[in-house]
């Protein structure tokens, strides 16, 4: 339903970003880079999670043999943070980075910006120009514009002169804390440049706050067709950041991972104790990963129409919840009852689409 | 910077809607109506979370003498949700109701319709439309049109039927549980009716899901200037609704209550224990009510930027933190006395401000 814009294609260790591949999740660990033990572990935990891509930072020479090691026994293509000192994004495509990320803003002079990328070209790997509100070239900054058109001026500059020299395997992002401003940016970003965008509202907060600014930012520029990869920013545990991106994705019906629960928020009208039951259906569907839609609903206003359009629901009455399934009545069940009742046919469809695969 | 679509304004109680006022916010309580006091209880702590407007369900005769006592005593104007018998709105009217909510799938005839308006009008409120997914009328349920076409026809019948008696004082919503469709029938709708519109994504799940289902579909529609007053539909305590209407106003700067947080999501970069230390400010952030801009952030790469832009912000390094005030560096604190000096100078801050008003 959404028509995504045409980017040109680049490849993260085995994952493609942009030219119509489908919208990729990425994270960060916030572990100390040299403790490779660590940072594996966070890794692992990610990929559980649903994450695609990861990014690490490489802050100081001294995390560089870790970093070599994260990238061997990586799950996930591993993308190289690189802040300030150009050395350490060349040793990093060496040590096995599936992509490089530097900031035009603190990567320094051109001969040093041309040396790294020249070291992405022999190793076959993309460069990200990841420029930010936050630490934006002096020349930019300083100027009387809007935030967005500094972000993109800066981005669309750094990426003329990186592809006058012949390196096109560019992803860009532009990213400010304000949601207007983000949105802004990457709407020009997408009218000036032919790469795939990195898109994502940066330090957006913690939980909520993050969670709400990023699907507001976000699901904005999706579902306008820009974006080919995101990252959503949670002053979190990064875990969190990868379940907030899947939603975004889920809520505009592009990418869904695991099952879809429709629930209604009760009311006065309500005569079974529905948060709880919602929420353990929610827990238990997380362990699956087919794409049912289950509705969970409390009363006869839309429970039953909400129960029926779902693949298996429960509209509740007064201390009882009819069962359907596919759109038809198959029982009624007591309060008590419901989530069991509701799971094993959800369970029972599960393990048919499974076996079906 | 949104430029608002123009809508013909009503009165719910001493709240404007529509028309160019503010964008309210809107939840519903779940006690059981025919407890007073819980409800009086319940909608107490909606108000003090930012409630503008409540909404309760009457869903029997028994619940209508403390439906009455309720618009009594609530601090908040109080619109009474009716569905299947229209006796109910008619008495609700009489009741001290600050608006209707009816639903066209199932309030049943036209002249049972036309005896609630007319009720309406002698009482002087007004009436909110609410289509929705889960309840639409037979007529519109069984045609193959998309479902956002059908919420629309069947608002759009319903309004021009009453339009034609000669009663304006109409809000409209028409909600789904798929976000897609949601916003679509929004966009459809802004070009059909002149009145204003109630937007909502209903049963959109639980807090995460329905946190980010609401955000994507509201923050589209927002951004695009539709929608007057909302109400995020959440299966859990609805005062988490009223806080999360109020982050998707303030994410796209509609409007603010209280102050906003920038936190970066930390990385192998940081050298101090972010995320505590950000949670812990905005806890202490949500006690307040002055629109401050407060920036936490963990390294050299993004911090000095962001917390120069903020009224006070920390920039983290190796244990200790750079404290600026309106873009000037304070002092350097160390790790554990961060969040103190930060919160004392928006403590500061909010007095100077708090004062001058």
């Amino acid at each position: 339903m959404i028509e995504r814009r045409q980017t040109r294609p680049v490849m993260v260790g085995g994952v493609a970003v942009g030219g119509g591949a489908a919208i990729t999740v990425q994270s960060m660990t916030n572990t100390d880079t040299r403790d490779a033990a660590a940072t594996l572990a966070q890794i692992a935990r990610l990929a559980e999670a649903g994450c695609e891509i990861v990014r690490v930072a490489i802050p100081h020479a001294d995390a560089l043999a870790s970093f070599g090691a994260i990238c061997s026994e990586s799950p996930l293509p591993v993308v190289a943070d690189i802040h300030f000192d150009h050395r350490l994004a060349i040793e990093a495509t060496r040590l096995g980075a599936a992509k490089l990320r530097i900031n035009p803003g603190n990567i320094g002079s051109t001969d040093r910006v041309d040396a790294v990328i020249e070291a992405a070209g022999e190793a076959g790997i993309p460069v990200r120009i990841g420029v930010n509100a936050g630490s934006l070239a002096a020349e930019y900054e300083d100027r009387d514009w809007p935030l967005a058109e500094k972000l993109v001026a800066s981005a669309v500059s750094f990426c003329e002169h990186i592809s006058a020299r012949g390196f096109e395997d560019l992803v860009v992002s532009a990213k400010a804390s304000s949601v207007n401003a983000t949105v802004d940016a990457y709407r020009k970003l997408a009218l000036s440049v032919p790469y795939p965008l990195h898109i994502g509202v940066t330090e957006a907060g913690t939980s909520l706050s993050g969670t709400v600014k990023s699907s507001v930012g976000l699901g904005i520029l999706l579902a306008e067709g820009v974006g080919d990869t995101l990252r959503v920013s949670l002053t979190a545990d990064p875990a969190e950041e990868v379940t907030v991106a899947w939603e975004i994705l889920a809520a505009l019906d592009i990418r869904r991972r695991g099952p879809e629960l429709v629930s209604c928020p009760t009311c006065g009208r309500c005569e079974v104790d529905m948060v709880p039951i919602a929420q353990e259906v929610e827990r238990r569907l997380r362990l699956m990963r087919t794409p049912v839609k289950v509705a969970v609903m409390g009363c006869a206003v839309n429970g039953p129409g909400e129960a029926r359009d779902a693949d298996v629901g429960i509209a509740s009455g007064k201390g009882v919840g009819l069962l359907f399934r596919k759109g038809e009545v198959i029982r009624k069940v007591p309060e008590a009852e419901i989530v069991e009742a509701l799971m094993a046919e959800v369970e029972a469809l599960d393990r048919e689409i499974t076996d079906a695969e």
